[in-house]
């Protein structure tokens, strides 16, 4: 099991882009500010697209641009195509997350291409980052989005994801992440997932999940990644943006939830869990009309619970 | 890991004395029917406490009378003292689950005993339904309840856990059983709590789990018992009767996602998934003013998935 974890805050994008209310991009700030004091080392700021698709996340550039200001912070986004990435890039993001749907419907209804469209796109960003000096050049993740399974196409074949990890991998790509984008993976799936692709294309190149708890699975598999050996897990303060399937239910993994896991387990994180909580209550007076979500904010931290801070 | 689990269904009992609403005693026999048709195994129905403390549960007497009609129902029930287990033995119950709280504060002001008290309680107990015919005997198990950590001594120590355990098994009780009354119980103590009762008392008399999830932690521990080897986990349909220190958070871990986790693993419970979300659905309707939680009867089971019915 590792010993520690980087926890990787994508609230302020798999979150805000989520929900109806926008944030004014100070909000954002202050968050992003909150959150790096309470001991986070990476949070994915927003999405390079288009404005008119995703109006909550159309000032990520300038949020980026404050981002890079807080020292030893990593700065992630997220872009669908070779515009968001030259943006991205433009904007000073340290790493930046292209989502490919291992289901070829799925792509299609989300970005409107189909896989081997989705290849070129993203063989022509790897050729575009890698010409950049080493300066400018961020890290490029391909994320594996629907590789436990899709709401259309129902369950999806491992080899699918597999020999899509491969192709990236070849590509030049620095990782792929595994993405439980529906809620349906389990842990005997993350195992046999993970374990087929690091045969192939090395454990280096895939070290990172991001897990959504729509039927309450998330922390389960949470576990799993951490004793294969995971060491990046994304999780979202509050579990922001819910679930649209599952009232009640988190979309993302709840970060203050996972802390609390990991911490007792003495899994460092480098977080201060009563500063987190904080940093929620915080950002629920911010989204008034948004449910949050998770457990631990309202349970309290036990007494003489001796992991509040376990970096 | 385990390839099947025995899922004991504690929401009559468990549930049912968490909350404000009393069901009618035809009710009652109608969850546990109903419950049993969807493939429930072992059912905890209700407790011999006095009516005056848990009105809610006064009629347990007829519920075990009922149940004991099913064929292949274990009919449990929780009895916090002799009279209690007499009464218990007196309506048939096939399995008597006697809760010893390891604090001794929580026990003082849950049962009024201090631990001498209880160990001789117990033993008289244990005494009681040894001499009983063969036909009579229920199956007796101490429950280590807040074996996890207290809400008002803190931590507990992992001694006096397994010190407790040692002098019930010495005494002669079929099993003791671990629960984490106030979810502060994590994967990794979960292993080394029963590890260590395994090498002191030997592995088949501990072999059941009973967890919270107070702060969202339950399906991960649960992960973690099966994987252990645990083959008995209690559960609640719908996680009914919440946890008082943490709106939304269930008390009990959900029977239905649960099941969902199993299923997924390909670790069978014997339970038709679709079947017990028609239950949980209809106790909603019984329990108009309850809030009933858990994720998978809103995001419905996946399209295409195997697993509905494992058995």
């Amino acid at each position: 099991m590792a010993t520690s974890i980087l926890i990787s805050e994508v609230g302020p994008r798999d979150g805000l882009q989520s929900i109806d209310s926008i944030l004014p991009t100070a909000t954002k700030k202050q968050w992003v500010e909150k959150q790096y004091e309470a001991g986070a080392r990476e949070i994915e700021v927003g999405s390079f697209v288009p404005a008119k698709l995703l109006p909550q996340l159309a000032d990520t550039a300038e949020v980026v641009e404050y981002a890079k200001t807080l020292e030893n912070l990593n700065v992630a986004v997220l872009a669908p195509n070779l515009r968001g990435v030259k943006d991205a890039v433009a904007a000073g993001a340290d790493k930046i997350a292209i989502p490919f749907s291992c289901s070829e419907s799925h792509s299609r209804r989300n970005v409107n291409k189909s896989h081997e469209e989705m290849f070129q796109e993203i063989e022509t960003c790897q050729n575009y980052v890698a010409q950049l000096t080493d300066d400018e050049r961020p890290a490029l993740e391909v994320s594996l989005s629907t590789a436990f399974g899709c709401t259309i196409e129902g369950a999806i074949s491992a080899r699918t994801v597999v020999a899509a990890a491969e192709q990236f991998v070849e590509m030049g790509v620095d990782e792929v992440g595994l993405s439980d984008t529906t809620g349906m993976g389990d842990p005997k799936q993350l195992e046999s997932l993970a374990k087929d692709i690091w045969h192939h294309c090395g454990r280096e190149k895939l070290t990172g999940v991001h897990l959504h708890n729509t039927r309450g699975q998330g922390l389960a598999n949470a576990l799993k990644a951490v004793e294969l050996g995971f060491t990046t897990l994304d999780a979202s303060l509050g579990g922001i943006g819910g679930c649209p399937f599952a009232p009640g239910a988190s979309g993302n993994i709840v970060t203050e939830d996972l802390v609390f896991m990991l911490h007792s387990m003495a899994v460092e994180t480098g977080i201060d869990l009563p500063q987190l909580l904080e940093v929620r209550k915080w950002l629920q007076d911010q989204l008034p009309n948004e449910s949050l979500y998770g457990f631990t904010v309202d349970a309290g931290i036990p007494p003489d619970w001796p992991f509040s801070n376990s970096s």
